[in-house]
């Protein structure tokens, strides 16, 4: 396999300072405020951003030690694949959330609803087009079975926490 | 800035030679058959996945040489900034695609609509969800008045080709 280097573009600011208790996807932290500073040498590459009201963010899971192949992911009390899970013990650990952009101040992005822990790296900003990001008609094996009303506020529980800490 | 290191889990295959005529977004490559061949020793994560009928691909972009933070994309002809575009041309140049699985055969994915280079780097696969990933009432900027039933078959041109290689 090779190597491939890539460099954080800046840090996402939550109020999420732990993995207790923080969400596990972008809905279960709606409403939440956090920033992005972007190294401002990337300044001008946020020409025009502020006019999408909502963008995709990809950056390191910087606390995950290591990856299993198969985890028992938060909605779920069996084993899955990791590739078939949003589970972050992933052999790369990259993530990514789809947050809504408040306002673009210099360097500074307010957004909502970042799934993140506080000081997470960013990787990449790109904007959420729904013609080229919204799916229909899928299917999702074990996470349609197990979807229900409750979950739509997610939040970690002690597995979570002990299974990246 | 702090550098990151990531490996390839496996290679994309696909049609798409060369950067002339490849497909903007999966919505160009719709139908279009590849394959990914996963590095063997991760095969056990795939355990579960063929039941979803969409993953989203995350990617090495291997052919970017730079980027630049102002780009003119491939459906204007106006710059932004990077960041409000999904030019390949980022500072770090990752990629990601909503694709169709097929089937899995061992270390083999069918997938199609993969708007992707033959040869292309794989650095994770996450399940794709509806009731994660999908969003409602979204404004895009410059890709909502630019958007039209033209777009919905993107190739690249010569522009997008001299713009990386």
């Amino acid at each position: 396999m090779s190597e491939i280097k890539f460099e954080s573009i800046g840090i996402i600011r939550t109020s999420y300072k732990t993995l207790e208790n923080m969400p596990i996807q972008p809905m279960g932290a709606k409403g939440e405020k956090a920033i992005i500073e972007l190294n401002s040498k990337f300044v001008d590459g946020l020409k025009d951003l502020e006019e999408f009201s909502h963008v995709t963010l990809i950056y390191h899971l910087h606390k995950v030690k290591d990856y299993k192949l198969h985890v028992i992911p938060f909605m779920d009390t069996e084993e899955h694949g990791v590739f078939a899970t949003r589970s972050p013990r992933r052999p790369n650990a990259i993530g990514i959330s789809t947050v809504r952009l408040i306002r673009v101040n210099d360097n500074i992005l307010h957004i909502e609803d970042a799934d993140v822990l506080d000081g997470t790296p960013l990787l990449d900003i790109k904007p959420f087009f729904i013609q080229f990001d919204n799916r229909e008609n899928t299917k999702s094996g074990w996470l349609d079975r197990k979807w229900d009303d409750k979950h739509k506020t997610l939040k970690s529980d002690e597995r979570f926490k002990t299974s990246i800490e």
